[in-house]
């Protein structure tokens, strides 16, 4: 079949998608919403904890030199401290004295007020991003904590537990997946830009003198694995930070970057960090001979330090690929989604996610919806098929089968199985597979359709659905 | 073989064994601690994730009647207002004046400072266990969100979108599974009660009259999923809430208890909470006839209702099972450590953890660390048995084969696999399969077991290994 097909025109097409369809809300909208938060959806849930489990078997599970964490949310203050967060994770911010606004400093460009035009603006002051909370019943002593601003911090912390837990020796790396807060001045592209948000986050440690080849190292297999999320190679690109642009943390940083609407924006960091995390959280760190300049650390009770090759202790260095969920969602929503006018002049939207990704795996339809044979022939099929467990399985009998085509091909379903009366005419009890993409249809007998489902397990492929008739 | 045995005497065994080996630690060690604050190392992430995913599984893929939702963190204000927690979350708490320490004043049994002695104690005030942060730039007009003390309500301030977006009709539910906050004037316990602990839970929505058969219904499902997760029935109770120790939207409530070493406690909620959830959050509440006593809401833009069988606007009693999932992994380890005292003498710590709850599916160990042929082979075999997916995999070099088996029975792995000298004599290439429980062994083809495993997936099964010799 010949299509004409476009991909959205703004970022508006995919959220009104994401709304309607239910992958993602504006969250306490009957409250009147707040400003750069979200919620996943029945489909978006899905399609993020794949994403996030995609991640999680290809770094932790497939390889053998990462261990993997789920640490608390809520930061003792010190940790933050000797971060830098606490001193020099900021914005520029101004103040507008009339209307008692408050904007990102750079946003001002004219020194007049963006809501009331007014030009008595304060001095620019440092706003932290970071969330604070009163923390324990005595809060007249001044215990607070903060949200994570990044699942980072957690892992260096926790380097010497693990260690000792696991027995690991350089190079190695520890993997988060997790939330993490920043109080965004002004939140913006949908599910860019939140102020809650998850990360996917590798802290790998090296000895000094590996670690630019395990910085290229990682910026390739990061590309790749986006690649295989669906992203297409002409969309993604790779930049360099420029050295003056670096952070204080950093050696060097490649940023993975993909063509959202709203143009090239990151969705991965990986960055050389140096020595500057394990010894930033180290006692007596003014003694360590570090590379990087780090803040005199008089409260940690440990050196975070491991031995080398040579037994010789050191502070390795660490390679960060900090990957964004949300940001990689709504790359993948951007990539995956499309509008085709069909030849016969009607138009359909549909969501090409790899399968991997799907909410839905498939969609089993029963042609007639009052056919009590047919019914209980969908039925027992979409039974057998969740026995499976090889994802969410859809009983769809919502509507004509049109329609509900139309509906998978927009919440990207990658294939409809049809139990309809032919099924009962052939000796072998048939159905039809339907591809999302090409809207092509196959019969298979049902037998064929579950041993071959059951083999390929949550990686479908068209060609496992053996062709008998067209 | 004969042996005698023993279950964990006190919680610090437990906590001994999650530290030691990687399961969970203390937050924030470095920097003295966090309390009620913790850490899930590389062996508890995988439980952790593991429990979540069987939840999951068994509650969104496997019904028909239930969608899933992942809903932030950051709450508005006014939906904890009207859910009333700003008025009665709350603890009673006294102050010390003296050394102004702070205390559940229900622990304060004899009117003296438990930290001093005291009896210049303060008047009984309410403490409320909300978690509060400054939410936005604009700090002076009072902007501010909670940190979630439960998932429940962002279900039901997004029951119309899910409704408007999946076309459900009553009875159905919704699930949820994430973290939650709760400031504990004195959390204890190790991970029974913390201040950041994450739930799994469900709102079913059903029309009044049949709520209290869906309530039972519930109350069957969830026991009979946690027996499911190893634990015994002789360790599990229910626990029928009197009428008068309800909470004020409770019509009926039963809690699953477990005895946990410091007595038999609760690990699950199911909640009867009638309508007073929706009909909290509609506007005009007052005129929408409620059973439950609910404030009158005027910040609401939507009523909260649907439409029954009869084609009748009305607002939903729900069903609530609420399980938190620290606590089942709690119950979960302590149900499944064992002490073993063997037939030789030698004693051995087992984990009987569930397979499909085990951190490490399998380990494979070569026998020989120094011979080339054992080692590639091991290696060969760990890769291919990682590509299917089947979960962690771990490659046991570490050390002698009875010391691997020692460390792999401590943290759960249910088989080991060994190659060793014989693998190379038969023609079939066999290995060695050990259980964890029984510490029976069988030998296998390689081709075998690969077949097998591929077959079995995540479910393992020691009969999938066909005994060739023992």
């Amino acid at each position: 079949m010949d299509k004409q097909f476009r991909k959205a025109k703004s970022l508006n097409e995919i959220i009104e998608l994401c709304k309607r369809r239910g992958f993602i809300f504006h969250s306490s909208e009957i409250y009147g919403g707040m400003q750069g938060i979200y919620d996943y959806g029945p489909l978006g849930v899905e399609l993020k904890n794949n994403l996030k489990q995609s991640w999680w078997k290809e770094i932790v599970h497939k390889r053998d030199d990462v261990e993997g964490l789920d640490s608390a949310i809520l930061t003792h203050c010190l940790t933050l401290r000797y971060s830098q967060h606490e001193s020099t994770f900021s914005d520029p911010m101004v103040d507008c004295k009339k209307c008692k606004s408050r904007f990102r400093a750079d946003k001002v460009t004219d020194n007049k007020c963006i809501d009331c035009g007014s030009q008595e603006l304060s001095d620019i002051r440092q706003f932290n991003l970071m969330f604070k909370c009163a923390f324990g019943a005595l809060e007249e002593k001044g215990n607070y904590a903060y949200l994570r601003p990044e699942t980072a911090q957690s892992i260096f912390i926790n380097f010497k537990n693990i260690l000792d837990s696991t027995s690991r020796k350089i190079p190695f790396g520890i993997a988060q997946i997790g939330k993490a807060f920043r109080n965004e001045i002004t939140a913006r592209n949908f599910i860019f830009r939140t102020r809650e948000f998850e990360q996917m986050e590798i802290e790998f440690f090296v000895e000094k003198g590996d670690d630019e080849k395990w910085h290229q190292h990682w910026i390739e297999e990061r590309l790749s694995w986006w690649k295989e999320q669906g992203l297409s190679e002409e969309n993604l690109r790779l930049f360099k930070q420029p050295k003056e642009e670096l952070s204080h943390y950093a050696k060097a940083t490649v940023d993975i970057l993909y063509k959202f609407p709203h143009g090239f924006d990151e969705i991965e960091g990986i960055a050389n960090r140096a020595d500057f995390d394990l010894g930033s959280h180290s006692r007596e760190n003014h003694n360590l001979n570090l590379d990087s300049k780090v803040m005199e650390n008089v409260d940690s009770t440990i050196i975070l330090s491991t031995k080398n090759n040579q037994g010789e202790n050191i502070i390795p260095f660490v390679i960060e690929p900090s990957a964004g969920v949300d940001r990689g969602i709504l790359a993948i929503l951007v990539e995956a989604y499309t509008r085709e006018t069909l030849n016969d002049g009607n138009e359909r939207i549909v969501l090409k996610l790899k399968p991997h990704l799907a909410p839905y795996k498939l969609a089993i339809i029963p042609l007639a919806r009052n056919n009590e044979k047919i019914v209980n022939k969908a039925k027992a099929l979409t039974n057998a098929i969740k026995k499976m467990g090889i994802g969410r399985i859809k009983y769809e009998d919502s509507g004509n089968i049109g329609k509900s085509y139309r509906r998978h091909d927009e919440i990207g379903t990658p294939y409809c199985i049809t139990v309809d009366f032919q099924t009962f005419e052939d000796e072998d009890e048939t159905v039809t597979v339907r591809e999302r993409d090409s809207m092509l249809q196959k019969r298979i007998p049902i037998e064929k359709l579950l041993h071959n489902l059951k083999r390929s397990s949550t990686i479908l492929d068209f060609d496992c659905f053996e062709i008998l008739e067209l």
